[in-house]
């Protein structure tokens, strides 16, 4: 504050820029606007470089595009822990570094690494996936997220029992056709687990028809089932429509109050 | 009271933890929380135990935890009845033995001994089936069960008038449809209960598609039962999502009141 | 009222039991309740004898099973003709007689001798389904289905709108499938009507199977379609739901309305 | 107004006839509604005539059908030229032309005539579907489409986030399983944006069935796709229909409040 006072708000500036908890104003920083849309793209790279005709074409671009990618991400990190010491969330440089977003951060960025050496069709497969959980650190940049997850679980008992019924029905549903067909189907209805796959199928309605009762009785329980699975399904499905709708309502609330009291950065703010 | 008070107390102190009905606390005592625990063991036994692949890899396993199982349930009925003649619900031990309740448990613990013996696939299948019933014996424990069944049963005639106009349609899209391709696929639509197969999967949106219309008539009314079907079929599905909603807060509203009246017992509530 | 006094009152008395208008009393009279069974039963029978096999089976069954109904529903339309002259609804027995219901009733009636002369397939089978226009007798007696019309067409506006959108998606879409995979799949989607069968059921989530998309294109348009179809399918669905609610909401004020009023009969009433 | 009274009053009378906006009464004017219906009767002969088999019976007709309809668009095209003039709306006869919608109305009624010339098979396509384009024409008749386009876009951010949920979802379900089956089922599983193809028909529950796992794990994490598919779905489906409904309610207030102050034409208005 008193030897470099133009350096320290600088980094104070880039702290505030970085991390949004610290930000006064609605809305992301320009910076970590940036840093999504990284996140965006590189995890677009990340899917379509799984696609073998498209890693056959454009082999060259998709290295060049992960470089990118890894330094960016490696100027994001070190811009992260530069910031660490002026920012009151975090006591020292070390207790952010061993902090989960710091070690998640730095697990994404060395992930990145690992599909460049030999190695086994199935695992190559899953390290490619890896990449994908860059996708996880825009929770953090998203309050309505946070809400939601709080509406959610506050509604907890309400979905629990919804779930056990659907549970219960799923297991009467696979027992009936169990019984029904489980002599003339064995590989499709030959023992609950496997008439499972039925139930699911039939109680959420996507119906694959890779599986389906062929006898009377069978078709008479699938008839039940379908039918019940509609109304056994409305229930969590209104719950978690009902919890959304409090999120959001709590989100706005919550944004309109937090915008009106401290509003001493005023930068890039929407209106009121 | 006199002679062993303190004999008295325990078998009454038993009877209150056994009894969902006796207990005041909120929430299931100690002990029943562990029968439920071992029911829904039991039950995934049960449902693991179907599936050939499983019982040719642990036989030894399952028959060793049936018999864990069987010796546990024995137990639990033989404290329930010991402590039938200290709760004020069941007149004398002969009248707590005859109840459906004690009925019911005796048919679950003697039905795990029926499948030891040899006999043909089909009745084995029902037998290994029969120990889910065990199941069943949870709705006791939930009082949730309870309110939504009361809720649902309240709403009964707006549900049987919907339930009326389903069947309606279902009708309706099954004589079309045996009229527009009764000549053309016999084998599906040959007659009006053979094609109901395809209007209960095309109304409830499942959709196997192992029978489909292929005429241009049966297709026109095909597609009119699928958009029909979705409206109909909505209605009941908001009824029961309203009557489960109410049924939600009937039991809140109902453990509220519960909790504060009569709380002399107190051992672990979770708060008001 | 003068000459003969019994008789009169014996007529007018069952007037009141035969026309649904005329009582009073809150329900269905003992009469109707034996027609509505009587119909529901003759429709069951229709049904099963559309069945090859069962036809087979109980051939002799079928045959004295209609004549029984044949005789009851003869009967009915005589008892209604003869207490048309005291009904106040009708100026005479010929007003009656050329009523649009009492030729309904001749027509449903007739129709039943139609299929014992030998004739084609198809037209066989259309007599057969003939039948089932039994069922809809029963919306005469049914005060929920006319609340429930009344309802539903106060809200045309809205279901008028909601249905063109529904159109206007469905026609995107066969276009978008008709362009995108008319060249490769031209049996399926080779013109714009026959894509239609595609879009209906992926729109309405009913998914066949019969018919899908093959190259990238049609893939990415038809996963639009299947989400944009959930959200127009939304509204129709929650406004009939609405409009079910209402009509239920409204039947009931009005059965308790009219059950106060005028309740001079009282003879099966249930409470207030 | 003082030179030629009697025609200025014809095409400005004309002009109000023409031009939505500029009608003062509730409903379309009778040439409007004329318009409309000569576009729903040529989008409906331009999606027949793209069938092959009406194509070859019914050519000529479908010849002379379009040359009818060009001649009204045409008719339709200089009739609203000759009443711009009059029409505050556009300060020149040139301004009108330029306009985007009037160079809409002209692409549609050139494209008529692009596919009398030869041409190949999927450019053919093209053009013949070119022609439902007129349907878009419609947009501008209706003031419901307006309001609920407006009601939509003011539930933005709510349906912006459950659209990324879904996205994520989505996202989520096609690496599982590419994870589990691409190594078994290469063909359907074995990139990311493969397996997003299974992953829309289950998460909407489209269900085609064309495309399924197999596998123990693909299975299990299908099942839990199509059941968290559900419930995600539920969000923007609940919200559409919301924000269609409070369209509906904002258009019925706006009809009444405008029919009421401003009253001058009341040529075939119906009621208040």
């Amino acid at each position: 504050m008193a030897a470099s006072p133009d350096r320290e708000g600088l980094r104070a500036r880039w702290a505030r820029a970085l991390d949004p908890e610290l930000r006064r104003a609605r809305g992301l920083s320009a910076v970590n606007r940036a840093v999504v849309v990284l996140i965006l793209a590189s995890v677009l790279t990340a899917i379509l470089e799984t696609e073998p005709v498209l890693r056959a074409a454009g082999g060259r671009a998709f290295v060049v595009a992960e470089g990118v990618f890894l330094a960016a991400f490696v100027v994001e990190y070190l811009a992260r822990a530069w910031t660490a010491t002026v920012n009151p969330r975090w006591p020292s440089l070390g207790a952010y570094l061993r902090s989960p977003v710091a070690l998640f951060d730095l697990a994404v960025i060395l992930g990145v690494l690992l599909p460049f050496f030999g190695m086994e069709a199935s695992l190559l497969r899953l390290f490619r996936a890896f990449r994908l959980l860059r996708l996880a650190r825009l929770g953090r940049f998203s309050q309505a997220m946070r809400l939601i997850g709080a509406a959610v679980s506050g509604r907890g008992p309400e979905i629990g029992v919804s779930i056990g019924f659907a549970a219960g029905l799923l297991l009467c549903a696979s027992t009936g056709l169990y019984l029904a067909e489980g002599g003339v189907q064995p590989e499709a209805f030959g023992s609950i687990p496997r008439a499972m796959w039925w139930a699911v199928a039939t109680l959420t309605t996507v119906g694959y028809g890779d599986v389906v009762p062929v006898t009377g009785l069978g078709r008479v329980l699938a008839a039940l089932t379908a039918f019940t699975g509609i109304a056994v399904i409305a229930v969590p499905t209104g719950l978690i429509a009902a919890a959304f709708a409090d999120a959001m309502r709590a989100a706005r609330s919550h944004r309109r109050g937090g915008g009106e009291g401290r509003d001493d950065d005023g930068s890039d703010r929407d209106g009121g």
